[in-house]
């Protein structure tokens, strides 16, 4: 019989132990401070009507979809984004959910992207979102949960940068320039990467407006978002734009808030020059930056949208959110060495190699098992250098190490594997309390 | 334009939060237990190279398989199983793994399957399983694992029948019917269903053996596998057949490793007429049954296998393993009333009805959720009638009500939302511990 090759997909990746766990504690730590804030999750299919997928991103997005005729003779796509099958669903449910709504969604998507560093055509998203209401609280809260996410993820030096999207929109208008909106921000969007001569340029030669156009738009970076006389600051550019200044208003509002629920004003920087490109956003917007890996780009962005579901219903469901880049984040603790380097889930190890002795290993491993800790029995009863070989490759903390004697004398040896250091202890199955209390003091060192 | 109808595929299906949050509460538990006894998660794409998956089960599951030309002109598949991407996974990594290799898999996967009422063309596969040791540790170790995970889940009542396909094998061999193994033990698995005289006659009709031979199989049934005579019965059907000899010295085995570890006689069952049907196993299987809905089938089965990567590598990779039924669990769950009935996975609710103190609403719930308390804030300030009905709608517990009187004289009112009780007390931002023990003291009762 002749093998089949095992390989993946190219643009497809296997996630092994080490990679993955860091993963599933991301996700875990997401779901806890989403559900926090009464965030409740939700899920939806793989796959979907074509008609769902199609039209709703870019030309790009619709080339990247994974197509085909299913069984039935349907015309289906995998999922590229989980806004669009939010939209779906919330038209298709919205009479039973109730408004507001606030759903989070981690699911993986597919984009059939050309291969390139970096870039996977299966990534996860990461998204929370509250729907039905236009108010200021929610366009707070998602500030918050993103501030609440980074300490729980153990980020302490991170930016989180607001704008309002009308304060450029009045902008744009009071020059005259709003129908090149979209490439007047796709340029400005570059500002912290190319710097604003270039980003002059490219306004120019993009949208076809003026140098002085231009250099008005840019005037906003100059603006100090933490004078007093901000709204002045503010009207000499966009000369009393109504739009403008409803935008720095919930600025200042949002500013508030965020100061109230506990945010310190360092993780906040109101920022008029960021415009999240083509994006459908038209209230706030934010984006996250890591002090120490700012190259990164934005860990966690997000904003307010006019109308989830419109394709799909007539009912108007105005919304606000923001997706957590996972893939990124954990590059970026890989960089900044935070993720722990194991490769086992439990903490403790227990050798077996006194073959007549397996239910012995079995019960005292059911016994520190039901104290809360994980603990790894290796199956078979080889050498014991052998196994503790085994236990260092995979990254235990602690091994118990007992033969017939020690289980005959009512002993264990608890050793660290970390230096090596042992302490014997005296343990029954009526009385654990000291092995497990020599465990725990171990595993807290 | 045109709206787009909203709605999923035939087979698909969309979770609502009150559906999603036992779901996702039970894959949480499984996680933590898989981890508690050392298995690590891995991940695996969705899509593979259509070979990997074409012609490892049944001509069935090549039918259901989704299957298209990807962009790059390859031909693929969406996984319907997780033993076969495993499989792929292991022949690929094992270098690099080492065995023993521990691995759990939660994740979904496709069939396009004829639909049926309660089947669904995706659905998630929740698998364990130990590779490359023949130990008799880890096959005690499967169902140990399965009877944390029913504890964890909430289960007491449940039975794990334990079987070798051994004895089954040895038998046949013994009776000279070893060729027709498939058929007849897919009438065996029919027992507990149809009865032993059915079950004979299908025998006969489906595989062609006698009477007496069907007979012979089905006197495994009789014999009292918690007699001390077991070996005794045994032989009176096997006439001493090796094969059927090693499983019943393994399933002793597993019943003394099991009594060590803790798990009660009352939730394990030897059971010689469990066959696992058209499976590829070759050692102990397993099958899990509840007590008070036997009908519902088994919810977590399992078993030990020759060779799992047979077809990659040429690398011999014996294993042990099961797979939890987590849709067939949470029916079952629904059907004996284990699921809280709500909608939001927090429990404490603050009205926002005094427009101008939405600072000190966000103020209050950080204080809240600091102290570990999931806290919604209503996020408009509409009349606190309507909002308490949005909370009771949605199964909040507790809500904290406070205006602007309230906060000037540092009191609050926390509401019981069950049985509408409510007590005043004293708090301050820096003082808050009275109100968090009064929510603690209500959210225990």
């Amino acid at each position: 019989m002749s093998l089949i090759t095992p390989r993946t997909l190219r643009g497809f990746r296997d996630y092994l132990p080490e990679v993955m766990m860091p993963r599933e504690r991301c996700m875990e730590i997401a779901r806890e401070v989403f559900r926090s804030f009464g965030f409740a999750p939700i899920d939806t299919p793989a796959l979907e009507y074509l008609e769902v997928l199609t039209g709703k991103g870019s030309d790009e997005t619709d080339r990247q979809l994974y197509q085909f005729t299913d069984q039935g003779n349907r015309q289906v796509g995998m999922r590229f984004d989980l806004t669009v099958p939010f939209a779906r669903f919330a038209a298709q449910h919205i009479n039973e959910l109730g408004t507001p709504f606030k759903r989070y969604h981690i699911a993986p998507v597919w984009r059939g992207e050309k291969s390139q560093a970096g870039r996977y055509r299966e990534f996860i998203q990461c998204d929370f979102d509250t729907i039905g209401t236009q108010s200021v609280a929610a366009d707070i809260e998602t500030p918050l949960v993103i501030h609440s996410l980074m300490l729980a993820l153990g980020f302490e030096a991170f930016k989180i940068h607001i704008n309002d999207r009308r304060v450029l929109t009045g902008l744009l208008e009071h020059l005259g320039i709003a129908e090149h909106s979209v490439l007047v921000l796709r340029a400005l969007d570059k500002l912290a990467k190319i710097g604003a001569d270039k980003v002059a340029q490219e306004m120019q030669d993009t949208a076809g407006v003026s140098e002085s156009q231009a250099r008005a738009v840019l005037a906003l970076a100059e603006i100090d978002v933490d004078a007093d006389d901000l709204y002045a600051q503010l009207s000499k550019i966009t000369g009393e734009n109504a739009t403008a200044a409803l935008g720095i208003e919930r600025l200042q509002q949002m500013r508030e808030g965020l100061a109230a629920a506990g945010v310190p004003a360092s993780r906040v920087k109101l920022d008029l020059t960021i415009a999240r490109g083509l994006d459908y956003y038209t209230g706030v917007i934010f984006e996250t930056f890591l002090d120490a890996l700012p190259s990164i780009g934005s860990v966690c962005s997000g904003g307010r949208y006019d109308n989830l579901a419109e394709l799909f219903t007539k009912q108007h469901l105005p919304g606000v959110g923001a997706s957590l880049g996972l893939d990124r984040l954990l590059a970026a603790m890989e960089q900044l060495e935070m993720l722990p380097q194991v490769r086992t889930p439990a903490p403790v190890f227990i050798p077996y190699f006194d073959k007549g002795q397996l239910n012995a290993y079995l019960q005292l491993a059911a016994i520190v098992r039901a104290a809360g800790i994980g603990v790894e029995v290796f199956p078979e009863p080889k050498k014991l250098g052998q196994q503790l070989k085994y236990a260092d490759g995979r990254g235990f903390t602690l091994a118990l190490i007992a033969g017939n004697q020690e289980f005959e004398a009512g002993t264990c040896q608890v050793k660290d594997l970390r230096d090596k250091s042992t302490t014997d202890v005296q343990w029954s199955a009526d009385q654990p309390e000291p092995l497990l209390d020599a465990i725990r003091s171990k595993l807290k060192s």
